[in-house]
């Protein structure tokens, strides 16, 4: 991606977060002239007039190894005053700069805020339709008080309790005491009416006055690359809003490992991290609210997944012995903590249920995995893969449950691929490839149909779901070897050797609205090969431990679940041999399993006892994970066989 | 007290905080020599060159309509290099000034920080022996744990759950969200042997590295003048420290009323209360902690007892609906809420217990007294008075208990009066007088005997116990008429009639170290008559509800409960008829309550029963409460009459 620098030409090393797009860019042009060189797509409506104030991005100071750059404020020009009237106190101080203002005079690091990048509005994480029984830790009662007298000097609180308790047989209740400040008032400003907000039939959390019915909670899947919200009346299962955002701690780390190392090696790099998505989860509360028409205060209830190291971070925990053997997470229960504890800014006395996690990795989110699927209820073997940066599995049936997490890298989510970007509109969801004549059908996020109709959303590079298939397709044409070299001895234009190795075009750059072809390339395929080659391994071992040689059934979940192809999964495989009727997509099932005990305090205890039965694997332990790892790295495997998937797969292999 | 001003002479209003002292002073003149004309006790060892540092004061500003005055700091010379260095920027804020170098030029409302008023180490609030069986709250466990390894994958706290668990039988434990926040490292500091605090055999408040035996705890008295503390040690039943202080809150406000009115009137007025109060007490937690020689955030457990308004204030709760009929408080349960909640800097994640509130303004403090002395566990008849600025009076035995409150003044505790002050060294405790020759002999804090030596304590002014004593011995020497004026028939030079009303003289000039003759004037007199009237009108209303007409026994607790002589309160009236020997003065029985509950569970539990138990009586309803006022006025009492104090009265009384 860019050129590298040429001689006689002054450029400089300019790198976008969270996408990972970098390149080098002529001194003297604009931060927003990069972003277009380079395929970032930014906000902006004003014509680089500085008007609209829409492109804000914010310069990330220090030196970033990963990146071997050293950012500064001051390579870019100087802040003019055109911009500050755009930004708050906050944002002057953390770097924000208007991109079609700055020009750029040095390496930079520049992080693109959620609000300012293009295509934003269409997340992924879309609701799986469940049916999940009402029974949410959080509920509202109306009463009517008799008000105090002369003859009954009751205080207050003992009115509202003694008709609570008469009329709910809700005995033994307290109140929160920041609700007991505000009592008084509220029972006088609603004439002694009043509805009352109650948590596990224990703790008053909210008096409001007068009669307000409904009530709503917000459950939340925090993964390491994005973060998906899901607004739900807690009166009906219904979902009311959903929103989702790359996680704002991506700048600090792109997996767990360098977050975890963030954290050690940086003073105050827990902290950093912490507000980060304490700020991220309350920005999404604020928008949920926004489109349901409520206030943000008026959540009454949180759930929390994410795995063991992002429950950590967004707890405030220290991860630092999550890093190392042998890897003791903090706590494993499910924890309820005022949400004013947490900086939260919903209902200050709402409750904060952070679901349990397994062990190493696996956490929270996979236990909500398995309250949604439900692998422990079942007879069949299952084995559940929730594929992000981070991979988890849980293999096992009724009997017994074991899990191992594996780190994946971002290919599967379309970022550090050469024209990798997220699923956004524009981004290559599906691609087919015509085995003869080599020639690529895709389709195009925001498009209904297969198309490169000149009035469609032209292409401008490839996502997640895409990059599978296209490896798929391209293996099962013969482009692709089973060690994963493309193989240059086939007679078509889109097959090309340069000096940086062999690619395969998928769209022609007159198909795009980038100008530019838009390839697979050598490395990209390595990314693919070691994501699923991690995930293959994985599940081996699983299987070696509960000694069972087949899977009756495959649930793919996670960040793009719903999306990916399974034929596509199946042939690149990701997975070991499985009928291809028994494989399921069913999205982000860790969102579910937050849904389903944000409505559902059965499911919070499900999800305690299932957490404690899980055994976890720590793969890196296995005696022979290295090898098994690198026989995973062919396509689909280099020794396995799959008699269930031979009509999927190129003759040579299944043979 | 002090001047009215003279003409042709610039003099200036000056009132001392919170001792009430003011009068009018030259212009020109040091707070210093203000204080020294007008009895007040400042602290200073340098000679008032400005180099001790001890002396300071803050200036309040504003209109004070209490006063009629307006201080402000211009109102004296500017503030100069000399001074600075000894305040904080704070303090500085606060309009901390040094008496010695601040001269006055215009009127000023000067308080008086505990640390500045002379006389100040000895505190009056002593502690009563009782044998007090421990059941404390908090209790500390060691545990030695088995460190994490990789076939023993379990989080920090669930191994330490575990093994409190099959240790200590402790099931079902939770953590404190800020304790979990540093438990990784504690554990590690300790090389996995840990002392773990554990609330209520619930929640774990703290965890330490290593063995740490010993636990504190603090009992809080908050009165409406004064603050009281006594810091025991949870592991035997020992008080380590006790300290006591004015109530900083008294620059709002010196009795219930005018602090509700201060806070329905001022904005801010209850968040500067709360913040007042707050801050004391963590004054006081850091003083006693340092006398035992530990970290304020040693102390693990905290009890509360005061009045109703003074508990809704601690609590930061709205006291408004206090002040009007029909007198609801906020609360009357216990509670239980963490102190950093509270802003109270002990353990952080140690639990306030406050103890529950009967009705109207008898509240926490008068509970204290019932769980420490027990009336409803006995047979007799039993009054028990609690002597504040708001007098609070139980009547019952085990059958049942009713209460009330009368707004006595200040006046029992020394303040408000001609030559009044606090029971500090100086202060008039005792006295006698001659029937015959009208002499008066007197007791000053500070001296063993009864002496006027000249190498003793002279006298500086009154106390509480010291104006009961002078009243009764004025009385029954025929100096006090029974409605309480001053014969003016008498010969002796003791009795003085001057333009401001007669006045008899207790202490000549000589005899005191202030070079004036301390005198009782006749509104003194009317003030001790107004306050025991209430109560006494308050004790009458309490036996018609009970249809009782003898007491078996009478208990005076409260703030100076240990030093008021029991005869002289029999003889002004304080009480209806009681045989002497079935008086007690208990001392801080609401003090002893918050230490019963500090050190056992059942006591808090005791306490909530009783609490419910009490029927509250709001005097000024009852239909004769102004007769029955009218006629308590009166030495001892307008009709009644005291068969078993016949000895003690004047014939012409029990006649």
């Amino acid at each position: 991606m860019g050129a590298t620098p040429e001689k006689g030409k002054q450029k400089h090393l300019v790198v976008f977060q969270p996408s990972g797009r970098r390149g080098y860019i002529d001194e003297g042009k604009t931060i927003k002239q990069a972003s277009r060189e380079l395929g970032e797509e930014l906000e902006g409506i004003c014509g680089e007039k500085a008007t609209c104030g829409k492109c804000k991005v914010s310069i990330q100071s220090g030196f970033f190894a990963r990146y071997g750059i050293e950012s500064r404020m001051e390579n870019l020009s100087p802040i003019e005053d055109s911009e500050r009237k755009f930004f708050t106190k906050r944002q002057e101080l953390d770097g924000y700069r208007l991109a079609c203002v700055a020009r750029i005079y040095g390496d930079v690091l520049v992080f693109v805020p959620e609000e300012s990048r293009a295509g934003k509005q269409i997340v992924r994480k879309s609701i799986t339709e469940r049916a999940i029984e009402l029974k949410p830790a959080v509920r509202k009662y109306y009463v009517e008080l008799v008000p105090a007298a002369l003859e009954d000097p009751r205080g207050d609180w003992e009115r509202l309790q003694a008709e609570l308790n008469s009329r709910f047989d809700l005995g033994q209740l307290i109140i929160d005491y920041q609700v007991l400040l505000g009592l008084q008032k509220v029972i006088r400003q609603g004439d002694w009416k009043v509805t009352v907000s109650v948590w596990m039939d224990r703790e008053v959390i909210k008096v409001e006055p007068g009669l307000v019915p409904r009530g709503y909670g917000l459950a939340v899947d925090i993964d390491t690359t994005t973060v998906a919200g899901y607004l739900c009346d807690l009166t009906s299962d219904e979902v009311v809003a959903t929103d989702a955002m790359m996680n704002p701690q991506v700048i600090y780390g792109e997996d767990v490992m360098t977050r975890i190392t963030y954290a050690i090696s940086k003073e105050d790099g827990l902290q950093s991290m912490n507000r980060a998505i304490v700020k991220g989860v309350n920005q999404m509360a604020g928008r949920v609210a926004l489109q349901a028409g409520i206030k943000r205060r008026g959540i009454l209830d949180l759930t929390v997944v994410g795995n063991t190291c992002m429950h950590h971070l967004f707890l405030s925990i220290d991860p630092q012995y999550l890093g190392r053997a042998p890897f003791p997470p903090s706590i494993h229960h499910s924890l309820d903590i005022k949400a004013r504890d947490l900086g939260l800014k919903i209902c200050p006395g709402a409750y904060v249920h952070v679901l349990p996690i397994e062990a190493g990795f696996v956490g929270a989110d996979n236990v909500g995995l398995l309250i949604a699927e439900e692998p422990h209820k079942q007879d069949e073997m299952v084995l559940a893969i929730d594929i992000g940066t981070n991979g988890e599995l849980v293999l096992g049936n009724r009997e017994k449950l074991v899990s191992c997490s594996c780190a994946t890298g971002p290919a599967f989510e379309g970022a550090h691929l050469k024209y990798g970007m997220r699923a956004v509109p524009g981004a290559i969801e599906k691609v087919e490839i015509d085995p003869d004549t080599k020639e690529v059908r895709f389709k195009v996020i925001g498009n209904a149909e297969w198309s490169t109709d000149l009035e469609a959303v032209a292409a401008k590079g490839i996502c997640g779901s895409g990059i599978i298939d296209a490896i798929a397709q391209m293996f099962k044409a013969g482009i692709l070897q089973r060690n994963g070299r493309l193989n240059t001895d086939l007679e078509t234009p889109r097959l090309r050797v340069t000096g940086d190795g062999p690619k395969f075009v998928i769209a022609w750059a007159d198909e795009t609205s980038i100008s530019q072809d838009i390839v697979i390339c050598q490395d990209d395929v390595a990314a693919v090969q070691l994501a699923k080659g991690a995930m293959y391994a994985g599940a081996k071992l699983l299987m070696r431990r509960l000694a069972v040689d087949r899977l009756d059934k495959v649930i793919l979940a996670g960040a793009f679940g719903t999306y990916i192809d399974k034929e596509s999964a199946a042939t690149i495989g990701l997975f070991p041999d499985c009928a291809l009727e028994n494989i399921y997509a069913v999205g982000n099932a860790a969102g579910d399993g937050a849904r389903i005990a944000l409505l559902n305090v059965d499911g919070r205890r499900e999800a305690s006892e299932v957490a404690r039965e899980v055994e976890y694997i720590e793969l890196t332990l296995e005696s022979d994970f290295q090898r098994q790892f690198a026989q995973a790295m062919y396509l689909p495997h280099m020794k396995d066989t799959f008699p269930q998937l031979k009509h999927l797969l190129p003759k040579k292999v299944t043979g």
